[in-house]
């Protein structure tokens, strides 16, 4: 008795130990497992066995070794389940279906009135386009939900977003009481963006930050392989760090002297249509228009990107200093100004860290493009339900038959 | 026999949170270390008949349960083994010896001359000193040494303390070749201090800020329970985050405007001199001068420690936006000033944060005192054997018998 409970208990850990290795590096031998887990063999053939049985490892080959032993290559069963994930990303809510490794089968898309609050209704609706060409198959199932938001989640669970115009939208409550049996994790986009770059790509990071500045700024944490979410998930709000105290430039939250009042797109504009004269109006002037008439040589717009670069700069000379990442990912509208915002915020992190904080640093542009929210958004929902014991246990019953999944193509 | 490598695996993590838990809470029934680690009564059986019977668990009593059933009290033996903590303070050297619990048997404590290299052996000299009653008494053990330094390690993992004139010191290595059976441990001061305040205290913290105030300051970040090391033990310089980046304060790194130009101990002193017309020297001001002048009402002692608290406040406003801490610790010289510093800090960390980033922060002064680093050494090394399988696996053999132990108070 006391023998199978403990049974069970140790092969949550090794299933989701292999399961996490298999979705990041695909195709791996039992040796190879073993290595990179740090489990022993018998735990993995334990593991195995468990997973292919219930239909979530495919074996998809064999490989020789160089005593020419042949050794067989497991790799995750892409159709043992499906993940949607929902990217409110401000102006628009982008919806995707995905198998169990995380590739796009089926896109929505609906655009958002400006300043207006938002609907829960319209992400149900969403969810349910995504998702209804797999109750039409019959045999398939979601795994869980996955949701990327701005702004931040109040005390209470509600959506905050005080630049989109969002109040206090019970986003959480309303897809849970929606959609009963399928689990739904949330986080801000600044984590879903850090999630979706440390753990996609051909690295994987174990200490990274990721600066996301568009109509608001944040920074999602990477600490050891593991999101910093803090006391009440609050982390990141660089934004709203008075990088430049003594500055008069006022920021939505009500302070002076903010990053975000320098720094995001809408505040970028409205110093550059200051130090024209006021001859546009700022709703007229998109934040690309900025960009393209600093390359075109315009004083107030080249003057206008190098304080908002050396105020970025600034404060991630503060983050670097205080968290020594490996890495720091430059994200949103940043990405279309790459050149000549980059050299600046680069020019200002050198001169105001120290020197041992920057040595082994790599600072980049995200290269991960407009799915990065909505692939860090499936990620989110996979790695949550590995790390949810009733999740884990239930996976894998009823697994797709592989044509169904490969047919469910709507976009 | 592969059953029995898996039994040793699973074991190894039940020693583990039984220990650690026991450590922080002592005197436990077995339903109680059930409850607390999650682990199910099987696996804590285990654990406790393994741990009594290598000695490093007692049976302290008997308590009865509501429906009358007697359930046993388990507890650490006390005596089970010694460690060895080690406190560079940078004027001094702190040497203890204490019991399996962390009580303090031994002291010494060796004056440093001011702005001299650390000589290793002077460290290697002292910890012989606290650590040859046990020899004398035959049959205890020292199970590791756990050093709180300042300053960081550089790539070499020699110490560097740039403010203490210390350029290199390879203590970890001098330390290891003394003492090859002893397993040794180093952690910066902040992080040491950090550790003592959120896990000797009655309440545990698992996100948490320590700043540390002194010749130089550093920031302990404690995310999830967990130490922030980053990619190379870097975290925590915001002695050189840059808060006022227009001020001519000129700091020991070269730049200028730093946290630690305005807000070290020597720099208060430098500040209030030349504020007084540089009337006195500086090597003749003591910090504490400061803040009793400033609390007969000196205006020049005023004027700048409210600039100093509204640095620091600043400071704390950015780490609590980025790290969303339960409690922020202040700790070092500022602990002399609680009564003209603390006000001025909570009012700037109020005026300059996120109303909800303050929402259910604590912030207090450390109240551990002198022995802070001390006892954060001491369970940086008893946390540190406890990661490690190889101790872990070896704890307990020829423990002590608890008359040894008791005996050795040479302080």
């Amino acid at each position: 008795m006391a023998k199978s409970k403990t049974t069970v208990k140790i092969a949550d850990q090794w299933l989701r130990q292999v399961l996490l290795l298999l979705y990041q590096r695909r195709h791996l031998t039992r040796i190879e497992i073993a290595q990179f887990t740090g489990l022993n063999p018998a735990s993995v053939s334990h593991a195995l066995t468990h997973l292919l049985r219930r239909g979530l490892l495919l074996k998809t080959g064999e490989t020789q070794s160089e005593s020419r032993r042949r050794r067989e290559v497991f790799d995750l069963n892409p159709e043992a389940g499906y993940f949607i994930g929902v990217d409110l990303e401000g102006d628009r809510i982008r919806f995707a279906l995905t198998n169990f490794v995380g590739d796009i089968r089926c896109r929505w898309e609906v655009p958002l009135e400006f300043r207006q609050p938002l609907a829960p209704e319209t992400v149900i609706e969403g969810i349910r386009m995504v998702s209804r060409e797999i109750a039409a198959a019959g045999s398939g199932r979601v795994l869980a939900i996955g949701v990327s938001y701005p702004g931040m989640l109040d005390a209470q669970g509600n959506l905050v977003a005080v630049n989109l115009g969002w109040q206090g939208c019970p986003i959480g409550e309303a897809l849970a009481a929606a959609f009963p049996g399928w689990p739904v994790f949330l986080e801000s986009d600044k984590d879903t963006c850090i999630l979706a770059e440390s753990w996609r790509g051909a690295q994987t990071y174990r200490n990274a930050l990721f600066l996301i500045a568009e109509g608001g700024i944040g920074l999602g944490i990477l600490v050891d392989g593991r999101l910093v979410r803090g006391m009440r998930g609050l982390t990141g709000e660089i934004g709203h760090w008075k990088v430049l105290p003594d500055a008069a430039d006022l920021c939505n939250c009500g302070g002076r002297g903010c990053l975000e009042a320098i720094a995001s797109s809408p505040n970028i504009v409205r110093q550059y249509v200051d130090a024209e004269g006021k001859r546009e109006s700022p709703r007229a002037v998109r934040i690309t228009d900025v960009f393209e008439r600093a390359r075109q040589g315009n004083p107030a717009a080249r003057a206008v990107l190098d304080r908002v670069g050396r105020a970025i700069g600034l404060a991630l000379s503060h983050a670097i200093c205080l968290l020594n990442p490996e890495i720091v990912i430059l994200g949103g509208d940043m990405i279309a100004a790459e050149d000549i915002l980059v050299p600046v915020i680069l020019d200002e992190i050198q001169r105001r860290s120290l020197p041992v904080s920057t040595e082994r640093l790599s600072i980049r542009v995200s290269s991960l493009g407009l799915d990065i929210r909505l692939r860090g958004a499936v990620l989110l929902a996979f790695r949550s339900i590995l790390e949810t014991p009733e999740s884990l246990r239930t996976l894998g019953v009823n697994s797709l038959p592989r044509h169904a999944g490969t047919s469910v193509v709507c976009s």
